[in-house]
């Protein structure tokens, strides 16, 4: 089963986007045991492109195409896969549907040009599109396989995960199964990780473990390849015990699609805890973070943004006294935000957030010093001081992950 | 001038790296007026890549390739290119020294591998390689030039900026050079944008217009190729011109690494002017975007996050009654929330979201529904209602932006 992946784009060949398409549908395809043997990337021209499947014919089974699906002249993969396999474009009913009702509900026009969006291959396969307007196409001709997908990664990624996957698992079926588990870890670094892994990563044959570092997190991914599903499960179960013997602290959770914020505000809803915050240096991101989640306002009912000293006195009600003599960027500010916060929002539990975002210095503390507050009813106040580095938008991400790990140990009474 | 990129390496099939190297090669050869056609990623496999190789000949003048030019067995490039062109391999001298200095001065022992990286193409060119230990070749053979680098990109960028772009500029000099703008759009479609530039995009040749959509905002570039720089500007000056005349209402600002919050944040720094917010469904997502800009703190001291209705009374003081017999998804809430923002924050302009961010509706109200309000010192307070689409996560960077956008008009318009 040789795949092969054509990104179609002019801006691609610009160097004004970077082919992250590429990159993850090769994990992807490699995850349903597909292997890719080739990646292009072709300007917004038929000729070319159309030379290119020439050649893609010859040497893959599945060549998977994106980019050129959207609504302008220069959106010609559709025309030019339907023309080199002799098919025509016909209308998707369900994607014409999608298109009225999105501009029944949208401030924009609906300009003629867009019903090109809902066009597909003639006897291929429709590929919904759940985020986006342009559909899909899963086409097989003369024992080549066509898939088409649209170029923006926030319309192709799903649509791959919800509709191709399936689609893919059907049609190529592997005699052994790719079976893999995710594990996540937070608070500790790749490098780190892989030490203290060495020997089980040194003397991986199946299952394997493929470590991966993500902006504050790492994940590893254990994979059996094994005809049989429980037989797989046993295996990873084995490999998962030595694992977490070892980094098992920093361990919070499964899966791809999971996160540090899901694990959190799950754990808050078990515990019927609620959460506030008071945010100087991140300004918002922590409780926008929450906000992500559908169905927090279970455990969030609001909180404070006090980016400058006026509005921590203002707002918190904090001694100015203390902000003078102790500075914001203090274990003081931190703690007093912190419990000020938890008792105006009435919430169980409160975390604060001050520091130097950078790029300059603040009260005499380096860029990236961020001191977190976390108060709980019946606890006493704590603050932790981090020593965060890289960017501003790194810094301030870096400080909201590590809030709601605090927030989580505290739940889950995991100190 | 046509040229092709090949990037060697299985690492990148697997999805395991992302082709950056690709990224910033197209964008430093466009810079050069060297006019890349093709990206192509393939494994270290030395029989796809003499295939490969075979292929560009015919259809590049100038065929650059990354990677494999490491010490180990999978490091491939230069032989399988210097046996396609029926060439040896030499050892430079140069790269040779600085490998020997290079382990006098570490604490590794050197293996005999590492002599495999001071190989370059006999007849060729040799470049150093001023961040690693693998010589780079430019060669010319049956009029087609190839240009090895390595893979790793803190090698590549520092030989290509050091020591490539010298000797492509007096290979290759340009009669012609391109010269661009980029034309920052909030408030059409991508779709709309090119129905209304369709005459000026359909007659384009020199200066041309390229469209591009991001999420909720789209860019045009305008690109002269022209030997004259002062010509160049002109053609883009006039071009831009015409566009304005048609969707100039729209425009924002110029610039690759522009955005409305930059924009917004400039304006009010620019007048003077103080913000806040009151945000509900965006839960802190809109002061957290201002937060993202280094120096806001000149404009921005703090603001509320109230996401149920029991914050929207006890932080900004809104009255129990209003909120029950107009509910919160209101324009009666927005005015409201605006207003008590911006005097508790003592602020020149308050901005206030209320909304449904789904996945369930709320208050009878669709998912999408957002209400917006401003407050301005001295200024009727008043609110508009948008309706936003796709997913929980779109709806509220959706109302930011509109936000953003609703500031920004407020004060630039008091020029």
């Amino acid at each position: 089963m040789k795949a092969e992946i054509i990104a179609v784009g002019t801006e691609l060949l610009l160097g004004q986007v970077v082919n992250t398409n590429a990159t993850f549908l090769s994990e992807e395809l490699a995850d349903l045991g597909i292997e890719v043997y080739y990646h292009t990337v072709v300007g917004d021209n038929p000729k070319r492109l159309e030379n290119l499947l020439g050649e893609a014919d010859h040497r893959s089974d599945l060549i998977v195409l994106c980019g050129g699906l959207g609504p302008t002249d220069d959106d010609l993969t559709k025309d030019t896969v339907a023309a080199h396999i002799h098919h025509t474009l016909v209308q998707d009913e369900q994607a014409l549907a999608r298109l009225h009702e999105f501009f029944t509900f949208s401030n924009n026009a609906m300009t003629e040009n867009n019903l090109r969006q809902t066009l597909m291959i003639d006897g291929g396969i429709a590929i919904q599109n759940p985020t986006g307007l342009a559909v899909g196409t899963l086409i097989t001709k003369n024992e080549t396989t066509y898939l088409l997908l649209p170029g923006p990664p926030n319309e192709l990624k799903p649509m791959f995960h919800h509709n191709v996957r399936p689609l893919l698992e059907e049609r190529f079926p592997q005699a052994e199964q790719l079976i893999s588990r995710v594990l996540r870890f937070y608070g500790i670094g790749e490098s780190q990780l892989v030490t203290e892994l060495k020997d089980l990563i040194d003397n991986q044959t199946n299952p394997t473990i493929a470590p991966y570092a993500k902006p504050n997190e790492v994940t590893l991914r254990l994979t059996a390849k094994i005809a049989d599903e429980m037989a797989g499960q046993q295996l990873l179960d084995d490999l998962e015990a030595k694992v977490m013997d070892t980094v098992g602290d920093y361990f919070y959770g499964y899966g791809d699609d999971n996160s540090l914020v899901n694990v959190t505000v799950e754990a808050l809803k078990e515990h019927g805890k609620t959460v506030t915050a008071a945010e100087s240096l991140t300004a918002g991101l922590f409780q926008s973070t929450l906000g992500d989640i559908s169905g927090v306002s279970k455990v969030f009912k609001g909180g404070f943004v006090t980016y400058s000293v006026e509005t921590k006195e203002q707002f918190l009600g904090i001694d100015p006294l203390l902000l003078k003599k102790e500075g914001t960027v203090s274990e003081a500010c931190a703690i007093a935000m912190a419990e000020q916060a938890r008792k105006l929002a009435d919430a169980d539990i409160a975390v604060s957030f001050t520091g130097v975002a950078g790029p300059n210095e603040l009260e005499g503390q380096p860029v990236g010093t961020v001191w977190i507050g976390l108060a709980e009813k019946g606890q006493p106040t704590v603050a932790v001081c981090q020593q965060f580095n890289r960017d501003r938008r790194y810094i301030r991400q870096s400080a909201v992950m590590k809030g709601l790990d605090l927030i989580r140990r505290a739940v889950v009474k995991k100190k």
